[in-house]
């Protein structure tokens, strides 16, 4: 399904566009023939990529893969297969060290005045309840800023719960206010001596899926209980909370701390033809959480880079740097694997003169994100030029490139960064209903367009974007 | 909050309209007096009615209530509570009995070629596994006669796996099809010796839940464990078995069956005025599935019939009939409620003048079918002028009036229905995302509106509709 082969270039060269034989006239940074290489590589991601073939593949024959588990090593030998059979140069993994730990069960049921079960999911690293469960009074805050400030007394012995909604958007930026209950919420719970947490999940939908994910635990002394609540979960709570008399909620939770253990990165290039020790970086995560099958986080985005590099490799000729496709291990517990990479490679991330990761779901690119010096913007509005007709405008000069290239961006690597749809990204996110049936194949194929042409621009350029400092 | 007072509806008769100014100029059967105090509610029903209340009670008070529960005895505390706070003239229960069950745990794997949970769901009545659980290959059907028509070798030892899909449609018409699978599924898999059954669930969403629902179980000699899968489960184990490789399922599920129990019809009046012992009979089901809360089906149902009745109790009279709103026991697990009603009131059915339901979610009324005699249809005619201006069309004249209306008209009680729509029905039909959230208060004001139009016309016109043979 994946051995179609590419026209030899020379013959569509016809086809570059008017607008783009004027930009090449003005001796602008990217030369005409590159372009047109990019133009054609585009037009065919939209006509035969297959990205979705990939997450079909990886969804239905690895599933939930979170960093340590079975599911992991799993996903660690599917990707390395499928680098070889997609015709990369060379497939290599890197170790890297993750902490491990168990989901067990978590029950929780409303106990008074209205008896009645509830949806929740254990938060990553969440603590046990002790035998036989807990029963306490919830206590409601607005958000965990709110909990920080309560007096201990307040909360002391109870249930803390953060009911804080999160704003739907495009770009997703109601996400950073959400997620703050979850990353500080355990923590905020256990130094008020609160017996666990209860969060409103951080999400969009008003599914009963909990929406799971990482906290922040390095120095919590003790830890404690804590469960993302479903929307409708929350809701309940709220409407009893409003009823006036105090609300109990027995919890019953087990999970365990494991000893580390090792994952890996996953790594396939494309071996520059020119300059093979310079690198063009383009990176998804490989893990996932453990409750849904990863299609969207970060499935498509594995799938999304993998198909680019295939296109690229069809090429008469490599580009003229190495396109480097990293598959990260353990994003989903800190951003493990980009760590561990850059640390690995300090000396040598000046030879990677691009960065970028596709992991914000299956939505269409609507935004073309750099961070490049301002010197070399002429470069961005040409791959602009073959960008726009697939629906996407030239965003700002801050990217991050993702969230594990902002591990490179904070060491100086210029990043770009084909922003996503993600006005429903989040209403899958971390669920058991994160799987295939999300993914739409033909939104894939316009991410892999615009993926091929930024790719292979920067990979063929001349020249390079220099160091970007991370106070930019 | 449900204490407002109607006008004296002397003040309000001059906002007759001038289509039905004429049809009373007619002389058809329904009096311009009552036209008009119809017309009244209705618009006092859009502008104030406030089902929204008692389903958001309903469902936090009370929340899951599967017949024979813990919830189901809380639900008839709560049904009697309210009818009384409401002001109805007579409330009260008639013990029904029922066939009680357990819902225990249940899991479900592949466990080969490619390990991976499911999300699964016991169906009502569902065997255990034996302890430790039972692990064997599946084996596909398209539907649950292509099992029926299996060679038992086939089947034999095997799992064997149901894999329908259900067509969505606003008239819910493709649920017939698609539950037999569930109705028939595990007789037809424990008569060929199959191990267990599972049934792609029969549901119209792509959400990652397992719809739940009653099977048919009298006189099967052997059940085995019968589960529902949730769609994206159901595709996942369909990619799995394109791949050409056996695919293998473990299954570790616990219910258990106890012994039979009471459960209760809820009953409230508004006694007829002149003759009392006439009955217009307006029902809903007060029983749920039992992993939501029961907001769709069928609280809304019974916020519906019970808003019509408070919005008729504040005229300044009683209607000719006594208006009888049934708040059904055990609706899920087979009409249990029903058709104990009607054979303890074999003797009385002939009062019932006629029956209606309000079963199938919170979407508007779109749709106004009847079971009369054609010699009446004038009558239909008349509320149409009243139920058109909420976008209600005229339907058919074979109505069963709803799912335990049916019962009813089996005996040839006279029925109507006010046709909901159904495009997202069975998105949350029988699963945990049955939840108040999915129901809009305004399209609940738009029911009780129409509502109130047909069951106090109905209480107080002269005459009666006679018998509709059952064969009608």
């Amino acid at each position: 399904m994946l051995n179609r082969v590419l026209k030899p270039l020379a013959t569509v060269t016809g086809s570059l566009t008017a607008a783009l034989l004027i930009a090449a006239a003005q001796a602008a940074p990217l030369k005409q023939e590159d372009l047109s290489v990019a133009e054609v590589l585009r037009d065919r991601a939209l006509e035969s990529s297959d990205a979705y073939s990939l997450v079909e593949s990886l969804t239905v024959e690895v599933g939930p893969r979170r960093a340590g588990t079975k599911g992991d090593e799993r996903a660690v030998a599917w990707a390395q297969q499928k680098m070889q059979d997609l015709g990369f140069d060379r497939v290599y993994t890197e170790q890297i060290d993750v902490k491990r730990w168990a989901r067990g069960h978590a029950h929780a049921e409303v106990t008074a005045p209205f008896p009645q079960p509830l949806v929740v999911s254990s938060l990553g690293y969440g603590a046990s309840t002790p035998e036989g469960g807990l029963n306490a009074e919830i206590v409601e805050f607005a958000d965990v800023e709110a909990l920080m400030k309560a007096p201990a007394r307040k909360v002391k012995g109870k249930i803390a719960f953060i009911n804080k909604r999160m704003e739907r958007a495009r770009t997703g930026e109601g996400y950073g206010p959400a997620v703050q209950g979850r990353s500080k919420g355990m923590r905020a719970a256990a130094e008020k001596g609160a017996a666990a947490l209860l969060l409103r999940s951080v999400g969009t939908d008003s599914d009963r899926f909990a929406h799971t994910g990482m906290m922040s635990i390095d120095g919590v002394a003790n830890p404690v209980p804590a469960l993302a609540l479903s929307a409708p979960d929350a809701n309940l709570l709220e409407a009893m909370l409003e009823r006036g008399k105090p609300v109990e909620v027995k919890l019953d939770v087990h999970n365990e701390p494991l000893a580390d253990g090792p994952s890996f990165n996953v790594i396939g290039e494309l071996v520059g033809r020119e300059k093979p020790e310079e690198v063009v970086l383009i990176g998804a995560h490989l893990d996932s959480w453990d409750e849904g099958t990863g299609a969207l986080d970060d499935g498509a985005g594995v799938a999304i880079v993998m198909e680019t590099a295939r296109l690229i490799s069809e090429l008469p000729q490599r580009p003229r740097r190495t396109l480097r496709v990293v598959l990260f291990g353990a994003e989903e517990i800190g951003l493990v694997g980009a760590r561990q990479y850059v640390d690995a490679h300090q000396d040598d991330l000046d030879n990677i003169i691009m960065v970028s990761e596709s992991d914000f779901g299956a939505g269409k690119v609507w935004r073309f994100d750099t961070r490049i010096p301002e010197s070399k913007f002429t470069i961005a509005d040409q791959m602009m030029q073959l960008l726009a007709p697939l629906g996407i405008e030239r965003g700002n000069n801050k990217s991050s490139g993702g969230p594990d290239s902002s591990v490179f961006v904070a060491r100086g690597v210029p990043a770009m960064g084909l922003y996503q749809d993600g006005t429903d990204y989040f209403d899958y996110h971390h669920t058991p209903n994160d799987t295939l049936d999300k993914v739409d194949p033909d939104n894939l194929k316009q991410n892999v367009a615009a993926w091929v042409v930024m790719s292979f621009l920067a990979a063929e350029m001349e020249g390079d974007f220099g160091r970007v400092p991370a106070e930019h």
